[in-house]
């Protein structure tokens, strides 16, 4: 069996992570889900990006086994095995230190749906996890990790709101390629941003409308999108989002 | 007809807002009128900065209709329809979701005029406009955009203050050429960094008396300026003020 | 006469400030003085950086005469040329509207030393000047901007602190050359950004003690010095302020 | 006797504080101890890093008299210096004026442990030191200076929390070799804009419970380690860190 393509695409998406500021030192990784085949790519625990190539990504199955890969996997891996089996529509999963999103989770607030930029890509807040109990954290600590974020979505929908904050550690997203992971990351990382000095500006600033947030993440997600050219969706890489029908809230 | 020259001025504004740091994503974009014809041009849907050609800008005249071009304008191009039919002296709009000033729009404040790097652009506050109520979202949602900057600048002369923020969504600025547009964009986001700053060090910071105020503006601006080289108007591509007369408050 | 040399280093100074980080537009501007021939070379008005020459450098009297050039001197010429006249130890003076130095003159606060990294290079607060009056401002503006900065350093000496903050304008600074100008425009811009931050984290810092202040200003600075290299004099270029006799405080 | 390997070493990571932006002008400095060769390498004062070759770092033994080079040491060396004597474990020490934990040190409070990100690097918060008092300042005050950093140890495992604030001063951190305490120095100051960040947004932002800490901690440092690749330890710098035995709190 021949992963190459899984391990291209798993390699570019962790490379673009300090290309776009989002990781520091070896803080961050991506996985890429093969669905079919039940297997996914991982980044190697510990690898600095600059010497990443596609030979060092490492293949699990969705069991938690390495399949394919001379080095040991991030220590995160089964926190994406986690969301990998609760989600079943998305194909990679993007996890970040960016200095942003990592305050509110750190603040242990969500992000608020203040703005545009934010409903364009989210709809609606960007949910905060709850800490993780002693024992969780004794136990399986990184499987833990993503079942607080599977526990956390129960009534949210993981399509219309493509990421979590995880309480006091950093901003998990996912997304329909590893591609669109890295730009759902890099989203999260300026509404974030957008948020936090806005609400310096205004401690009590208001989210947007019901109407508003609607409008905007409609008019580029699901069958109404009207954003982007109609052959290629726009060139944006998240056709997850698109090719998923999105509950109405 | 041929509208490569506009094509072109349209292009090289357009990629010069992600290399001012300006726009990310396919965030933001900027049209550029010949008044005289009466068409427009502008950045088309979604398409990548740095993927960008003249060839890709698309063409529309002032009932919005698409006169040349292959691909699909930007979504929000009525709203830049509406700033061209209301702001008769205006040649250009850029629209941007940069930082500093989308945070003003998203704590729904004004941009006051602490300073003189503010005044030697914007003749007192950059207002922000209503929330659009949820009718006009779910109707001509980017006309009503414009229509509301519109609305603020009744007792405004778009001439002395050439940008406005829409609450909850961003800046959008104009200008006597793309390339102006996008300076008053950049300017617009260098003043709210200072206001935002200003206000962190000093929440209660008094504007500029109205003296100072006049005087940056009015030695840069208008018939009085000594600002720049007579020639070539300093090498400022502010021409549309200079050429302006300015409503004197 | 030739004004070569002057013309170089006045040209090298402000094109180092875009570099820095410290000018963005045509903000800024940086002038050299030659005292014993009683001129000198500022920037032209509104000249972009990027297409700044040596040639385009003005040559001034201290009478305010244009002695040589072909451009129109910076508007902010008359200040530049009141500092020259009042502090009689300086060759050049550098102008910036950089952000966290103009955030403070925005909000009309001095820069408490609150670290050695300012009493480095400030011995003391860089004070900020009273507002101006209408009518210095309808007047004769730019020379009454140079004005309030002598006045408020009636009881300091501009040998130990190198720079002010003009109210609701921005930092001027001086040096013994326009490298060291520009190397103090630097730092404070660096001083400013460490005490807003300070200031965020405990809005009532304390200074730090005088012995502290006096032990760094005075490692560095003065007939004491005993940082850098006793050859070059550290390879720093504030010379200016190491030749000069410190008061002490 | 030749220092060329240890000159190397030092200068290198002297070197890398302005590429990951950890000093600007002349601010920071790193030393290299042989420890069994009794000798430590060190920047010279005052040296623009642009300039900086190995030919130009300074040796000196542990008494503090240069053994070797044609330059004048850093005027903190006997900070240096004093750390090598009290901290058995240490090879190399690095000092930054980083702006955010510099922030820190200059609001005379400690960087909390607020995430993972943290804990990944310092078991528990970093320490402030007490302010020194005048007689210290007057008398040997870069030796003075690590005193109060020794002192603020002795109840603390320079191993576990391998850095401190100099109130009013800066940060000096340290590691099993120069790349390894540059290394530490990115971390600080990548945890101190995150907690800064935090608690703007949450002023009263709780640490992360034990667990947590211990468990990112302990996952990356010490016996029980299972980040990074067995092989060469993750290719990580922070050989010191693992090789010593850490005191559990």
């Amino acid at each position: 069996m021949n992963y190459q393509t899984l391990r291209e695409e798993c390699c570019e998406a962790n490379r673009r992570l300090p290309a776009l500021g989002l990781a520091a030192l070896t803080f961050g990784n991506v996985s890429c889900l093969d669905r079919p085949r039940g297997v996914f790519a991982i980044k190697p625990s510990g690898v600095a990006y600059a010497a990443l190539t596609a030979r060092d990504i490492v293949i699990l199955d969705l069991d938690g086994q390495v399949v394919d890969g001379r080095l040991r996997p991030s220590s995160d891996t089964p926190t994406h095995r986690r969301l990998f089996l609760a989600f079943n529509h998305i194909r990679a999963v993007a996890h970040t230190h960016s200095r942003h999103a990592t305050a509110f989770a750190q603040a242990r607030r969500a992000i608020p749906c203040l703005g545009t930029t934010h409903a364009d890509y989210f709809h609606g807040a960007v949910p905060v996890t709850r800490p993780l109990t002693a024992a969780e954290i004794r136990g399986d600590y990184e499987w833990a990790t993503g079942s607080v974020i599977v526990e956390r979505f129960r009534k949210l929908d993981p399509a219309a709101v493509s990421g979590a904050l995880v309480s006091g550690h950093g901003p998990f997203v996912w997304g329909g390629s590893g591609a669109a992971a890295v730009e759902t990351a890099f989203a999260l990382e300026l509404v974030a941003g957008l948020a936090r000095e806005t609400l310096t500006l205004n401690p009590r600033a208001a989210t947007v409308s019901a109407a508003l947030r609607d409008k905007h993440f409609l008019r580029k997600h699901g069958a109404q999108a009207y954003y982007g050219q109609p052959a290629d969706g726009g060139r944006l890489s998240n056709q997850t989002t698109k090719q998923t029908k999105i509950k109405q809230p």
